[in-house]
């Protein structure tokens, strides 16, 4: 049998837990025999077409181990959509390295670039088996019943909100908190997992699955203030007007990646047009605005263990996966079991499955007065997530 | 021995371990037989103007634990500086309660108020022993070497750019990081813990002692895009310009507490503002910022566990304190031993010396090049604040 190579990379927006999959995948592939160099590029698939990577058969388990427990990518990351002539790019790269199997640690744009990747090898017959390993702390491939990185950046909002309606109950007022999710809201309806009591925040939660309204937003942070003499507002950085289109992207800078997504997150612009409105409209006086930014995804010694193990495990999964070839160019799909017990199962499917694409939360999961998350949606995170530290008031 | 009862409130910016000196003092008082009730004012002494009291001697230990764990201000908290005629009605609220300790914990402003009350019952002849016990994220008490809640602080901003520096390296650009601290600046000093090896974030540090310089901050940032590929900048809210006026303060509301402080904090325009001129005047393409907001001084679960000690330790010995009765207005000096090893005292000091003023970044911890610490000033933060989540790079 012929041994072939490996590359292995990562793309897309870093998580708390990407390095768990990446550790995965190298510690799988070293255990088989098929496989002959393990090799990391850095920046994605930039990495590739510079001819920059690491050898991954060198660091030794216990710096693996180190790095698996390190946020953000350690390979490093790009934003980057292939065409066909990178594509001829990459093969002729391969080629000449031998490379037989290639892994891509990302989102829904990296599963398309993957998927894009996949099917020009195919085009001009190039054997190569592409698997996608799933990451995203917005939680929306369509693959998966979650995403690893979601339940740890979602531990941290669900922290952050506990802290931060804590220091709203000693100084009242209105605070505004702006969470990532450019299209779907997992994470910011996560912050629904801070509260204890009855009277705790977030007392608001605003998702970009329902139309924001300017008028409905201040009458209902009247309510909340009249009812608990303050409020917290969980908002998503993409909740959206009538028109479709996320008002923190008009505010902003309007600057584009190649999969075209437009910035939101590194301002705090969002934040502070709303505490103009609720400081304007509502006649609250205290109002402030916080936004979580890139902390969410990055913050070290805070990840979900459950969300540890599942990242490494579909690292593991997608190089099984990828030796067993039944699959050609797969994704490893998260798949909850039917039990009362929480149990996932890791299973290989068409790469297509999550490319491009994504899941918004359903709609059983959004409370009907349309600034809430329902019972359903925390039972469905809260294993995800895990237990918070200790939270008592007098 | 006549019984004396006793009110403790808590007041200023909240910490994750106000909550320890609030136990520490109320398991203190709990053991001596000079004391009878013990009062919890909410709202600091807003709750003794309104009557409004929690009976501290109810919650069971195991209940008091918790709330020590517990981030924020269990009590409540103001930003109000008494007058007379404030202090006339506290005295008609302590004569009717026979309270005969009055325990404030909070910062320089909370120390002054409770300096304030102290004289004017003394010219009112009202018999009152008063304690400050020391609290402040921003670490600028002049009676401590450093503050209860400084420590944890420091811990989540060092964490956090950590994990910022980790993300900026997996998608290069320059980040922005606003850090709180009104007038001093060694919350954003301790962002320099975050660094484990030469190349490591915050690659500029920018203090309020140091007058900012736009030229000098375009030019510092493009020399460390030329030296890394890329920057990460933690900067001080309260950076100010020749004109001493703090630039966070012009971009914002303008809204004052009755000390006279101006709001800084819960807004991203200072993060927004520097991004704008580093995109418009140093040419960098990709600018983020974001601004940590309250998220600072409230994250749960990750506190100092030698701040969280120091928090414990300082309540208790403001109550030991004031009933040996050596100073009837005191606050509690944190002294570190001259020693090898990190050691420190809990010595009880006029309450002046805590009071309104407060002091900053000595020169010494500052490099001379502006932008940066010196090893000194690690050298005093590193044993506050411990040690950090591993970090490892490939």
């Amino acid at each position: 049998m012929k041994k072939m190579n490996m590359v292995i990379a990562q793309s897309g927006g870093p998580s708390m837990v990407i390095n768990e999959s990446l550790v995965g995948a190298v510690l799988e592939a070293r255990k088989s025999a098929k496989i002959g160099k393990i090799l990391g590029a850095r920046h994605g698939i930039l990495g590739i077409l510079g001819n920059d990577y690491v050898d991954l058969r060198k660091p030794s388990v216990k710096k693996l181990e180190a790095i698996a427990e390190t946020p953000s990518s350690a390979l490093g990351s790009c934003r980057k959509k292939p065409d066909a002539a990178d594509c001829r790019a990459i093969f002729e790269e391969f080629r000449k390295l031998s490379v037989g199997y290639f892994f891509y640690i990302g989102g829904n744009d990296s599963a398309d670039a993957a998927r894009i990747v996949a099917e020009e090898a195919e085009k001009e017959g190039y054997p190569l088996v592409v698997y996608h390993i799933p990451k995203t702390i917005d939680n929306d491939l369509r693959s998966c019943d979650h995403t690893p990185g979601f339940g740890s950046a979602a531990r941290f909002v669900a922290s952050a909100i506990r802290g931060d309606d804590l220091d709203n109950r000693a100084l009242e007022g209105v605070k505004i908190d702006i969470i990532m999710g450019r299209d779907a809201g997992f994470l910011t309806a996560a912050s629904a997992l801070a509260r204890v009591r009855p009277d705790d925040g977030p007392h608001l939660i605003y998702l970009p699955e329902v139309p924001f309204s300017e008028e409905k937003f201040v009458k209902d942070v009247k309510a909340a203030v009249k009812k608990f003499g303050r409020c917290v507002c969980a908002v998503s950085e993409g909740i959206r007007g009538k028109d479709g289109i996320a008002i923190g992207a008009k505010l902003g800078s309007g600057e584009k990646d190649s999969h075209g997504n437009v910035q939101m997150s590194g301002s705090g612009a969002l934040g502070d047009a709303l505490a103009k409105i609720l400081k304007t409209k509502a006649g609250v006086k205290r109002v402030r605005a916080d936004t979580f930014g890139y902390l969410q995804r990055s913050f070290p010694g805070i990840a979900s263990k459950v969300d540890q193990a599942e990242a490494r495990a579909a690292g593991a999964a997608a190089v099984k996966a990828a030796l067993k070839g039944e699959l050609s160019k797969g994704t490893i799909a998260i798949v909850r079991e039917e039990a009362k017990k929480y149990k996932v199962a890791f299973a290989p499917v068409p790469i297509a499955n999550a490319a491009k694409y994504t899941r918004s939360v359903p709609k059983e999961y959004i409370a009907k007065n349309g600034h809430d998350v329902t019972e359903a949606f925390l039972a469905y995170a809260r294993p995800i997530v895990g237990e918070l530290p200790p939270c008592e008031v007098l």
